[in-house]
């Protein structure tokens, strides 16, 4: 198995030969418009979830007029998440927990608003009631096991806000999706916020520093396992975040053996952070890190991911990993976004 | 069972014992505002969609201070179908088309603003588009069966629209939600609206007189039998304009033995109206009645059923077949509708 299995626990047996779901939970947070958080291309920011969840639904983009793509070039992990969900013919649900464009497929709204500015404590006022719409979602929806990935831009400083405010020591060991990690200026952004959060009751925390996507997808997560069905959150940094989330809230879930947790060995391997350490603060849960042999690739824009560009969004690791224990290898993926970048990128490569 | 069945050719076989998901695809429709064509409480009638699905999802609606009842005092046939989806604990799919309240609940946002004047012929101008999204949606769900039901107040003039304009002899079949079924007026208002109809291709037909959920039901009823999934469209004069809609589209649909319409027995028995004969008229396909035996429920909302009040709706025809296919009975039904009568409108009753 091309993955990196840590504390694995008899998870990935569940997770093998279920009928799976792939689900991704989109927002925008206002703070990137006004402080360089994220990696992604300032001028399309807004559009990058509903471009991602387009191309992973249909095999383009219809919000933009190619792919979200780095600043240095880079294409978005939705690419991976693509190559997977279509070789294996997944269904694919978006969920819009308020992203500025919205994508122009069907999707779930769960809230049309955007994550506020988490510099002045208020990310949202409503994460309970987030919470409580993940799980009517996660109750009404038909699966054998659950792969819940995200796209929102910045959301890693979401992620260090929400680990630092329940007290976590993830200071330095926070992934960023770009080569160059601004984490002084991240902190500085989250202990602004976490100085407004009303307590550090994890809603409260949420609701200053956090993004809508977290009380989601523990919403989700939370009724899968009430369900038993296997759940994989797909992420690193940020779906570490929301490990924490529900741990706060229903600490026996993490011991249900049902829940993992799975990203890229981009992130894993990332020497500026430390995932491995905040899972095992978080709790025993299993940790599992998919490779794509990118470092064969020709086109240097994937070899690029090697190095530090990117590393995750949207899901890549985890489906990755599901796509591994059923069927796929390594080279699918790869030569599935090679053979697609061409057409993809048409309009993007001069 | 409880069940009149037309033309049954093995269908009910298909169904039973199978995960069954339900969904309802919701709109409204402008013409509502200025012209009494639907049996809706006027007062309630932009709130209803999002109460009758609240109500099915959560036992309780949230966007009206009880559930959604008429202006005879006859409540929402949503009860019915809470009481099966609850008995049975089937997951709920809701689907916006244009509701002019949004439900507070997650739903599928497949188009944010409502149909618009049928009587210009100005229903919609993307009618193919929402066809291809109910297909994307379907095609990205879960589900072994698909019952389909839809929350349209107005919906019997659009279907009446639907089915003259694709040149079925309709005119005196058609059923309607209210005991006074305003046939003159239907009918005054979609033959203005089908002179403006740009050909009598299926398309522009439903532009000029259709309603959203039609396109929607058919794009999600097509992409169930192409999974080769069974699905049943839940409603009467409604559905079976989408069955037209379908034929429209695609007439192998009818003939892949995976297509069913189900109803109350209140629409089938209606003396003002010959939902049997239009089926005959559309093809060779399944259809069903449900029986709820309410002529002996003590609360007379549920007797005036029997009269000819509000009849069906929000798929209840169909998701009673689907649960008395699994394990349900009438009384099920009747004596869950009456235990919780009291509670649904103690803010109505005085």
């Amino acid at each position: 198995m091309p993955v990196i299995s840590i504390n694995e626990n008899g998870f990935l047996e569940k997770l093998k030969k279920t009928k799976g779901l792939f689900s991704c939970v989109i927002s925008s947070i206002e703070t990137t418009k006004y402080v360089p958080i994220s990696g992604v291309n300032k001028s399309v920011i807004d559009y990058t979830p509903a471009a991602d969840m387009e191309l992973v639904t249909l095999g383009k983009s219809l919000s933009l007029n190619h792919p979200p793509i780095d600043a240095t070039g880079c294409p978005s992990p939705a690419t991976i998440t693509r190559a997977a969900v279509d070789l294996l013919d997944l269904p694919v649900l978006t969920v819009d927990a308020g992203s500025y464009v919205k994508p122009k497929i069907p999707y779930v709204s769960i809230d049309e608003k955007p994550t506020g500015d988490i510099r002045y404590g208020l990310a949202m006022d409503n994460s309970k009631e987030l919470f409580r719409s993940g799980k009517i979602l996660s109750k009404n929806t038909i699966y054998e096991s659950l792969i819940v990935g995200e796209s929102v831009p910045g959301g890693t400083t979401t992620a260090l806000g929400v680990l630092l405010g329940l007290g976590y020591d993830a200071k330095d060991k926070i992934s960023s999706g770009s080569v160059e990690n601004p984490k002084e200026l991240k902190l500085s952004v989250v202990e602004s916020g976490i100085k407004n959060s009303k307590s550090n009751d994890v809603f409260d925390i949420l609701n200053a520093v956090g993004d809508k996507m977290m009380p989601v997808v523990a919403g989700m997560a939370i009724s899968a396992v009430l369900k038993n069905k296997p759940v994989l959150l797909a992420g690193g940094t940020q779906m570490a975040s929301v490990l924490a989330v529900i741990n706060e809230i229903n600490p026996k879930i993490l011991k249900s053996g049902l829940i993992g947790i799975s990203t890229t060995e981009f992130v894993l391997n990332d020497k500026n952070a430390d995932l491995k350490n905040i899972i095992e603060q978080i709790g025993d849960v299993p940790l599992f890190a998919s490779k794509f042999g990118y470092e064969n690739s020709k086109i240097d824009g994937l070899k690029a991911y090697c190095k530090g560009s990117v590393k995750e969004g949207v899901g890549a690791g985890g489906i990755s990993t599901y796509s591994y224990l059923n069927g796929l290898n390594p080279k699918d993926i790869r030569y599935y976004v090679e053979e697609n970048y061409e057409i993809w990128y048409s309009n993007f490569i001069k």
